[in-house]
């Protein structure tokens, strides 16, 4: 039972451990290779490999190659160059984040080379390790079957957290509105908190606010789980910054709501919530404190 | 260890059964005298009232009397009948939904007459009586003391699911933002599975969807739960009306936002989104639609 | 045809001097004396008056007095005064910027006394005194005609830029509705520069196309016209702070939107843009990026 | 001064009665001939041409050729008929809608070729006729310069209603942002005007409101003419589907805010309501009303 898996990120590395743990053979392979190296050290049934030919070489038809490497550039590459050195029949399974589109392109690219391919969105971040990660899979049920026992080792466990979504594209798409999901939730776990936060006459606690909600209310969550961690150690956040990236996931589910013309407005808004964090609304409120002026003789912020 | 429970609506009379079951003596009381009768009946630990003089008149001072009434009328009724029959240090606690306003000046007008006056917000929902309900408490600590007993078979544990949260007022505060966070969580669930079912193509299932991020995805939650739950039964919902009611929670949390200043985008948002389905954006609609027709021409829709 | 105006602040005075030039005895109090001493002396149908009692004496029933002074205490005063000076009849023009329910229990108060009461939202801003001001009047039938003379000296034109909205409470309400419609007009004029703007690779000039779409675009708005203005003193906008305060119309707006039922979504928005804009999501903001340090192992700015 | 035009729909017919009034030779080319031979007949510098090749042979170089075909197939034909028919140095206009990225496209692919390509963004309605059509162009300078002499007949005036806004694409650009300002604006006067009718204890006039704001007031403007216009003959609206349909350039501004992460949050919520009145909320609606009466027992609308 052995399997390629390709980029050793706090994704990868961390699913590697889990599938040599759980009884798979693992080949790694990172573009720094003491990484991959050190991995192997650690673990018992994890081998490094020098490059993708190694890899290959090293592995018996049908292979499965799991890939996590970033989107774009990194991940096209080295599917190409796979696309060289695998035979017919071989599986690539593209396990990092990527538009569904993109997924749907990569399934064709590589069947015109005879070569099968999956999409799985991967949810649980650095937990997944231990708890297991929430897997959606896209793909023809063969492909799919032939990586299934590394999926059910993966997942939370051998039956639960993980679900064969549908055709090819559909495993990230899934994982993309998963993560629209997740952008409304915890914006509306933020707002909440801070609202307790800013009604200073009651002096509240909004650690242990966190807290009891975990147990009994309906907001119960693991998102609040980690609020209430964190709270925990601090809940002044002083020092840090007021600044939300975001990812391509929240991006590409406004995309896909704007495409289908099904309303997203709180996971659109969301996302528009951090941009502005970003900064990215400044010039916008600059032109809103000018038309006040324009019009009302309002000061703007600064005037003497 | 006794109790007054005023009013037997689907959380009261749960509510009554759990202290009942947990130990206390509830002495109940409810506008429609059949339905205290009938759980004195069913649980061994709970006594019907006529009337409140007749349960006043059963308890011992200092006394606890729980109000679960509809807010407004009803409660202000009680609460003033309670005023001239209750002995000073007696506590009143207002377990049903109130903006905390009100809550505040409940206490100011019970203090003026030497009583006692605790605000509780209870979640849980029909599920409080087997797995306990989230309790916000707010009130002196003298007064919180001497409900701690019932509080602590209420929660979901003696420790766990509740919280003394600050002064009076601010139980039915964290209770009202807790409202808010769940709205904006619901319509967030609501936008991520619209868009999956929306992706036709793929001819996804939403139910094996949904069950299959309860384990281990970041979006886990109780909500979750619930809505893996009734799309397991059925996930056309052809015979459910687009209709959302709204309560006075999800109201009052969009007043304090604005009042404070501290943005609250997304759940304002969600709460708007239940006003458009309750067809009160058909007017902007119409309005918009003309505008159409005005500058471009446009038909609307039913011309010929 | 006598008037006694209250307030000469930016609003106040250019509203006296409108009166006065068009052929109004305008008496003017301000709690600075000097600005009303100033503004008559440079203005001949202008008389300044040391204190409110002087000015009432000055005055025949039924008088007219215009207040334009701050919100809150200000104004609850100067009405408190007044009504002490006052005969039966006279009428009480409340000009400034109030909450409708407001204008309804000054309506109340002052009836109880015997007096009248009209409220009247005032637009215009600065260009009022050249232009005209849009005037929204609230009140009863007689009271209103007792006012006339004097709205259509102060309105664009005799017949046009004022109407007679309804009863005591609806100038206000139409005035607190149309800054909830600036707000959004405002805010959607400010993205679509942005959007502009942030398309680096074309570089545009925003003040060109600001001004190009002053004719014949279906943007062509008066807004525009201010904000083409401003813009082709200062594109960068570099010295400008990126905040914007919030007044009181625009709150009120939501209130009615939530208290109605009515939803006001893009107004709701465009005010808690401005929020944002103070600061006021900072919190919020922190604590996203925590989360998403937490379930991710994401760093947060600033983190090393 | 010849130019041919081809798509005689709404705005088509409309711009070549304009330029031909201005003093042009207008060619004019539809699908459906008799449109083009009415309108020859009727407008004395009008010459309809059976086909494409017949217009271009008509035609000196070098030539302009301006497209108003509905976006997709017609003006990819359309274009790629041209490109077999038209000689080097000739420009095709496109003035009809499109996504910018197309018409950057377009101008790549008609260059192949040797053609020039200038992309025009035209705002206006059914009142550019007699207004004059607001123009955003997009192209090089020469490409521009020629065909300059007829935008002047078609803008509001020979120097204002039209700019060279930058390189191909930035005049569907600067047209799409244009028409997400709209969405936003109209919008907001809807919300607007919603609130004052849902204010009923106050028996408003919203016809009367809406032509009051016309003179003088801050939201002033040409949408609020229309508006003004249309309710005057009917404001109760009843006879108007609540539903909104929604165009190409709405959509295309959130794609661009989401690629360029400059919030447009407003713009975004305008759209998104439009796709709500198009029942395109309804499965979300549901799924939230459920899920209510999962946690609270909560019945849904129609519930006995």
């Amino acid at each position: 039972m052995q399997i390629g898996l390709l980029g050793l990120g706090k994704m990868g590395a961390n699913m590697a451990r889990r599938l040599s743990r759980g009884g798979a053979n693992v080949l790694v392979w990172n573009r720094s290779a003491d990484v991959a190296t050190q991995l192997a050290q650690a673990e018992s049934n994890v081998t490094a490999c020098p490059d993708m030919a190694a890899m290959v070489a090293q592995m018996a038809s049908p292979r499965v190659l799991w890939l996590m490497l970033p989107a774009g550039a990194a991940t096209e590459a080295a599917m190409d160059q796979l696309a060289d050195l695998l035979a017919p029949g071989d599986v690539i399974v593209n396990g990092a984040n990527a538009f569904y589109k993109d997924s749907e392109r990569h399934a064709a690219e590589m069947a015109a080379k005879g070569l099968r391919f999956m999409d799985a969105g991967v949810s649980g971040g650095v937990w997944g390790l231990a708890n297991g990660y929430a897997l959606m899979v896209g793909g023809e049920a063969d492909t799919v079957a032939l990586v299934t026992p590394f999926i059910k080792i993966l997942a939370p466990g051998p039956a639960t957290g993980w679900l064969h979504c549908g055709p090819v594209g559909s495993g990230h798409f899934v994982k993309m509105v998963h993560n629209g999901i997740e952008y409304g939730m915890m914006q509306a776990l933020g707002e909440g908190l801070a609202l307790i936060k800013g009604k200073t006459e009651y002096g509240m606690d909004v650690a242990a606010i966190s807290e009891m909600w975990r147990h009994g209310s309906v907001v119960r969550s693991w998102l609040l789980d980690l609020t209430a961690e964190f709270l925990q150690q601090d809940q002044t956040l002083e020092a840090i910054a007021p600044f939300v990236p975001d990812s391509g996931e929240g991006r590409w589910t406004v995309l896909e709501s704007v495409e289908q013309g099904t309303p997203a407005p709180v996971m659109t808004l969301a996302l528009m919530m951090r941009f502005a964090s970003q900064g990215k609304h400044d010039y916008t409120d600059k032109l809103i404190a000018m038309m006040r002026k324009g019009f009302g003789g309002h000061g703007v912020k600064g005037d003497v």
